[in-house]
């Protein structure tokens, strides 16, 4: 039986994860029983989503359990099997954990061509939640016209760089909002976004008085990663009906909420904040792969990977999200 | 030429209206040019909504000016005419202000007919704002199923108790939040509530659990005319795919918004909260009248209306809906 090194929960962070929080224990990977295999984790992907599994708290998901290998989206080799549509050698992803090994049962994991794509590591960065969760929120709940202005937070993420990107291909103009001058270079530059605004040092009123000047048609689709004052900002140039995609709200994931003032703009506009969850469109997942696949196969969508590698450096690699020091996509290479 | 006395804005509110804020002055009524005419106005509609108008910040519509009368949903009788349409004598609404009479251009106001409802005031506390807000946010906005539960705030008041009994006609669980046992009593009794909760004393926590008590099912539709925490308590118990119809935040109205610190509830539970504004809406006025006035008619629907009397007395009356001493759809009565 293979040595499998899990980094675990052992205490539930408060605030910012730091070391004590985790535990890297090997074990000894458990036999197999009738219809389970075991997958050789190449790549997890890593997302801001993970810190809210670590927390105690009524969600989605379940906790992840103390003790437990700390959730996340895997790639990588199958090592055992005995599961015949998972045979020895195939690559397959699925929903496992930060560990050598995942245990998956039957009907968990599902196959992958690693040809199909650029990179197999494109799985994670473009599939996984990352592409749907882009696709999905921007055109359905986000509903944007040609000509509409997209306002997209968090802009140079594995996410919001997508949305800017899908937005252009959709005929829209595209505002993106990021921390720091080189990662708004990389918003004009690599992305395609028509205008870029550094968050930093900015008050909410400053930041709304950039938002309207980059938008001075005001924003017809708010696309939120990161909630707080940017939010707050959002809110404040919005159109009549316009929509605001709730995807995530990096800022608050490591401290108390940061409360949000301006939801009044939603009376006066007629407009919405709806929050997007992949495991509701989980049945529409299908809907999005091709054209992403083919966006990226045609060179229209550029994807930027982050890619750490070695178990050992799985907490700092994970913070980078929250620092925003990647760049791109982030990934933890496993083997 | 009649003389008119008006409730003019004479200093922008800071916080709650005082009378300094204000002035009644006596002006001849003007001339009429061809095409207007003169309503005498009986009634005017005092709704939460003219607290915003009476400061200067973008919304909807334009703030009132310095020195015009307040802004409010008039109805009266025609006193002098140059539009055929609308002969002397006739009863007409409108939106006016607070003050004797109004001059209206070609093309604004209405005729009603004052037998065609059980009061002639039914047609500012079930017309107006009022009904199509309560029938169209409900039914439109928040699409309720049968077995729903529809948890209203500020139930008791003018929009909140037809919010109540259209989700009853519907099939739906009734959950009603309002100030005090008095207003809790009259939730159960006269609107038919399910349940009802006394938010005074309460935390959010506390505010929370008390819903979940009483929703043990879950939140489905959420009708918000309060926000602060009584917004954020009901977002802690909403179901996946819940709806929140944002039609006020009269808790906010005359201090600093109230911030609001559970939207990541939105995301884990892909639910929305979505702004109503009628101006919106007006095109749709006429789908909401007929089976108001059908219900009314038949009894399904009780209407209580808080009817003050004097120009005189506009503020206190006004302020009453920021006291929560107002039993029904406050009216000044002026003639």
């Amino acid at each position: 039986m293979p040595i499998n090194r899990r980094f675990t929960l052992v205490r539930r962070p408060v605030g910012m994860p730091v070391d004590a929080d985790f535990s890297l224990v090997s074990e000894t990977a458990p036999a197999l029983e009738e219809g389970q295999f075991l997958l050789r984790n190449h790549y997890a992907s890593l997302d801001p989503a993970m810190r809210g599994w670590m927390d105690d708290r009524p969600s989605y998901m379940p906790p992840i359990r103390l003790g437990d290998p700390i959730r996340a989206s895997t790639l990588g080799v199958v090592a055992e099997s005995r599961n015949p549509d998972f045979p020895v050698g195939a690559w397959a992803s699925g929903l496992g954990g930060i560990e050598d090994y995942t245990l998956h049962q039957r009907g968990s994991g599902r196959l992958i061509d690693p040809q199909a794509l650029p990179s197999v590591t494109n799985y994670l960065s473009l599939f996984g939640g990352v592409g749907p969760t882009a696709y999905l929120g921007l055109l359905d709940v986000g509903q944007p016209k040609a000509g509409d202005t997209v306002l997209v937070s968090g802009a140079a993420g594995g996410v919001g760089s997508l949305v800017g990107q899908i937005a252009k291909i959709k005929g829209c103009r595209t505002v993106g909002i990021a921390g720091g001058p080189r990662k708004c270079e990389r918003l004009l530059r690599d992305y395609g976004y028509d205008a870029a605004i550094d968050y930093r040092g900015k008050s909410a009123e400053e930041l709304t008085a950039a938002i309207r000047e980059a938008a001075p048609d005001g924003v017809d689709v708010q696309f939120e990663n990161v909630g707080g004052i940017i939010l707050d900002a959002g809110l404040m140039t919005l159109n009549p009906k316009a929509r605001v995609v709730l995807c995530g709200l990096i800022s608050q994931y490591n401290s108390e909420p940061v409360p949000v003032n301006n939801l009044w703009q939603l009376i006066v506009k007629g407009a919405r904040i709806e929050g997007f969850i992949m495991t509701q469109y989980a049945h529409r997942i299908a809907e999005a792969v091709p054209e992403l696949s083919n966006w990226l196969k045609e060179g229209k969508l550029r994807i930027d990977e982050h890619i750490e590698a070695g178990i050992e450096n799985a907490l700092p690699a994970f913070l980078r999200l929250f620092e925003g020091t990647n760049e791109g996509k982030m990934i933890l290479k496993l083997a």
